[in-house]
């Protein structure tokens, strides 16, 4: 590349396990992937000093900062990547976007719905004055993924009947895992709903491309009280004892640890949907089967180079579940890897995620998902809550609508 | 054998799909199984004479009838066993009891909650008098599934946390398959609702020792006019034209096509449930996962032969989903058959139901399922459907106090 | 069927494993496919009165005897079925053709490749007199290895480059597993070379129509002696201990625990085999995978109702592995049992088998693999054996050849 | 990190397909890993100018260089990382030896035993000088393949019986696909033989500990001509026409297309080795089964974040082939990575490559393989390659003694 290329300056916001995948996304993006805009890791922010200066170090950023503000006022970065938990969502990325920085901000979009309309309507001011934004969800850029998309709007499944979505998880199911921030309501907005059922949501829709438009759901916290935590790394932790081997402090729960729902949507498919940490043995295993009249996809994380196709257009005798190996150069991003069948792994997501944002940003052209799609994610998780609350079915409001309200 | 084991003279009532399956069982069982009694094949009883001479002839039956009211009378009958749809159920199941033959039922009990508690009331009658009555849910007699309940029962999953269970078939996904009596409300009571969403209840039921509690569910019919049939057989069948070319008569599904819905268990387990007739490309899909505090079970039907087990007490390192391939002498019911390895089919699991039927006839053990675990997941099928139309949380009526009402 | 219907009495030798599976498949034969005869299960032959007594009983045949020379006589049998070990094939089946019957033989055809000679030259002869031999390789009677052979004779594989094939077994991996007649030479022929290998040599070869023309083997035995055995049934025994506590007696083993063989066939293929009883967690592990220009088919007997097909020709996105579920109603033998999805087991192949022969006795049509098909089995073992000895290449010697020898 | 840390600047030669996933590896093992040292980018180097510096920008390479002697000869680098085709790296790992430079070299090792000797001798005599040498076989590096090892050094799967391992590509299936330098003996050395069937040798006798010390092999080379190639990438290329439409210009294959191998081992097993690039629907299948007399271990790299474990010291009851996710803290490498269920990648098998290399320098420590476990292979290859022409088996030559010769 010319030294005078584009250079976009990143900012991000956040340094733990989002952050450090992300990281990898910027520092990998521009060697593989040929872009009009190079991307330049400038500043990365945190709250404690030390802390945020070991992870500028190691994930490789030219500086660090403890104060979002300032970094979000600073002249010589462009984006704003937000990487933390969702409580401070809203506040940085309506800072960001009006101070005129692009704003890239990891899922759910907000804690609640009406941070996030607040948010989509300050995306869409900004929008005119040409600053995009984008809600990062990354299980989008995973290729089978988006392959299944492609073979929706190609039209080989037909019409679609069902939706099967399950986000199934384990890493809590020991009632002695401890209270991390994940687990509480101030921090997180939900558990298992929001945390993991969000992805299954946007990537269901996404690939179906109808959305949830009503839903009856279950949620459950199956621990109530848990230990207070000393240390926490990704998903892993580790409580403390009180002095003298006395037992440790507890906190409670205050999310659900399984949130199930069944839906509607609005081409005629009914679905149904599963989030949860208590699934025994499956570590992030989201799976995805969508029926059509035509065919079938299915999907699970947990072989997500492989997408399976049941085609049933072809002679009945040859019909069956057909294991794609999903790394050939004709499947979605992967020309630029490695050649087929030598896989690629989760953090690839980040790398099409930075690819395709880099790409929307340099062209012009609008970033998806929007932060108004991230909304439509949030109205669907905000019903399934009200749902469980009032055990009845609800309406799912529209985005549209709620951007506008 | 010797001349004077006790024998049991068997008269079976239809002669289609189940009727095929339950033949093959009693002309199988005595021959692999070593038991006290020898089931005799008396006589099958249609409706249809020269059908019912021809069914007689192939599957081995020594006599035939048209008249089951004659059967039911017969000296020389000890068994009647019911292959027929769910709409003549009642009135055969409780004929017979009345006339003092044992009865083997094929489910669902019966098309209607009200018809299944007076047949369980009949069969509590019968029980005094040494008549037993059992409900054919032959899944529970699938080696993998009596062995998830095995494993429940030695503690090796903990705490039941959920239960995910779909029946997933694909036979009427063409909007051109024709009207069949499956597809009738007065022949069959529902859809795949209590065809084959009555199965996934028992078996997870049967397997976790918990009961569903209460339900939201939701049903739906995507295709609600089809052809008249000319032809059917098993599950396949051929729709008619009219003369000329003209297009065939059609008529109205009265049945659901898919039925989904939540539960909750008295165990404290909560669930997700769905059957549907419209998963392209699932042939007879039973999938069932359970997960606890642990461990976990998964099955798939359709690989009938293994089952899937996660042990969170090993070593954490060497943790993972084992096939067990379900062959072994030592698991339930394989003593009797090949060696490791060799697979046994679907129609063996009818054989292993005549063979707990007959032992529990020969040793005056109430067989299992009984009229009022059968009523249960009548309950539960009569719940789902009501929360459909409601569109609200129903509660499960207990068998219990449903059958002395 | 009409009483006038012709019927084929079955003379039986043999009651154990084999004669188990052979009663099964004669017992349902005419209850599922509608065929030109009835197979009656008219006499079982055993060297033990009361063993052999016990088995007429149970399996269901008319009589029994101990003398399968008077057997073999009676003008009251059409067919013979040789269900022993392999040393007394070649009597046997010599003796019942000449008698003018019919005459089904167990593989390996013999324990020589020199008896194999013979017997084909014996067939040949009775051949003239309409008296017909089939050998009994009931793995072509599988539904998805039927399957194979069609696509590769429907041209879908193109050229056949790879033939891979193994048969792993485990049932010996214990040292104190005992002395059974399998373990020994002089009872069994070979060990996993005769007994297993056999069956993927000949299905290989009936596959893809090419034969093996050239080995390169190996063959180990691991644990050369064993215990003694005191009790044995299908291939599970235990071995009994001296008096008073002391060890069991033992005894040599004189066949290979494992064989292996590179192969070159006529068609321009190359091949690895392998049979072997010491692959711990095999049971029964048949796998089949054959490459071609155009596509791939790929078969574990242990997911014996599935196959797997790669089509190259599809569009290069969707191309993959298709879990083809072998239960449809146009795959082979299939119309005539359960619904698509409902799973059939290994005594089917028997079953198959059983409806191949009685078709071809009916029809006049040479039944296949016909003992000529079945010395080329034999030569081939032979070969590999003298390959393992002389550490070289040996050409296999055309059975075409060896049976005018 | 501080900036006084240890730096180890890093002149890679070749910047395709070896050097892409180089690459990657160096820029992120510092990202990831802890280590004591720092791996700088400072030289890339290949014999076109402008493609070279399209590399080193791309790439992230601080400088470049057509002169692979001059960058050998550069003060100012540490460690030569050898990327090119194996005509060239006896030559250019001498001569980094020599120059003081720890060397880190592509598999195979050379393109003859020859070459493998001379260059191990002279690692041998630089390792007295404290400069370090490592052969590339990164998939030991996959951390399913390391947790393999480690379960039979712990004695998991007792004594080992069985070696299986195919390496299954169909990149040149297509009789069109050009004659690039992988298929061309004067540049490659062998066809798939060398090219990945040097992965299976290597990668098996690493995870047994045992050696192989005899093979009978055959070669095959099924399209001998093909048409010279205009452009290729990684395993992709095109090939040209002639002017007017003519055909394009052919040219011979030189090398074998697929090499079967059989083998024993030094610790009484035996294998089947098979390397092919005719698998049709095999992109990337290195399959790995080991059996032990007390488990058994199954891999293959299509699935390469799980490993198949089967245990056969559990009950009877509960045993089976566990999938065991290897994504945990505790598995090899990944306490490094993401949480739990969150897969890696192939390029993540060179990171570990790196990390390992860098420790071992850091630490002064042998890294392995070392250039004499590589000549072991090459001594395989060798033997299979003579096994093959002479049609009878040859005795592997110890590296030990080959590396004094």
């Amino acid at each position: 590349m010319s030294t005078v290329e584009k250079e976009l300056r990143i900012g991000m916001i956040g340094y733990a396990f989002m952050g450090a995948a992300h990281s990898q996304a910027w520092r990998t993006v521009n060697r593989v992937f040929d872009l009009p805009v190079r991307a330049r890791m400038a500043a990365i922010c945190g709250r404690d000093e030390s802390k945020v200066a070991e992870a500028a170090d190691r994930l490789g950023w030219e500086s660090h900062t403890t104060d979002w503000r300032a970094l979000v006022a600073r002249d010589d970065i462009d984006v704003i990547d937000i990487c933390t938990p969702g409580d401070s969502h809203a506040e940085i990325a309506q800072a960001a976007l009006a101070a005129g920085k692009h704003v890239l901000c990891e899922k759910p979009l907000a804690n609640t719905a009406e941070e996030a309309r607040e948010m989509t309507a300050a995306a869409e001011a900004a929008r005119a004055a040409g600053v995009l934004a984008m809600c990062g969800f990354n299980y989008r850029r995973v290729p089978a993924i988006a392959l299944m998309r492609q073979l929706v709007q190609a039209g080989r499944l037909g019409v679609i009947r069902h939706v099967r979505a399950s986000y199934l998880q384990d890493w809590i199911v020991d009632p002695q895992f401890p209270l991390v921030w994940r687990l509480q309501k101030d921090k997180a907005g939900s558990g298992a709903l929001g945390d993991i059922g969000a992805h299954i949501i946007d990537t269901t829709q996404y690939i179906t491309g109808q959305r949830i438009t009503a839903v009856s759901g279950l949620t459950e916290t199956f621990v109530p009280e848990r230990p207070l935590p000393v240390q926490a790394s990704g998903l892993a932790a580790s409580a403390g004892g009180g002095p003298d081997g006395a037992a440790p402090a507890t906190g409670p729960v205050t999310v659900d640890d399984a949130a199930l729902f069944l839906a509607r949507l609005d081409g005629g498919a009914i679905g149904t949907y599963e989030a949860t940490r208590f699934a025994t043995g499956r570590k992030n295993g989201i799976r995805i089967e969508i029926n059509g009249s035509l065919g079938t996809v299915a999907f699970d994380f947990e072989r997500m180079n492989e997408l399976e196709f049941y085609d049933a257009t072809l002679p009945s005798q040859e019909q069956g579940f057909s294991r794609i190996l999903v790394t050939e150069p004709d499947h979605p991003y992967l020309s630029a890897w490695w050649p087929a069948g030598h896989l690629i792994g989760y953090e690839h997501s980040f790398t099409h995620q930075a690819r395709d944002f880099l790409e929307a940003l340099a062209t012009g052209v609008d970033p998806s998902p929007s932060f108004a799609d991230a909304l439509q994610v949030q109205l669907v998780l905000d019903a399934v809550e009200r749902s469980a609350e009032q055990q009845a079915w609800i309406a799912v409001e529209s985005a549209l609508t709620a951007a506008n309200a």
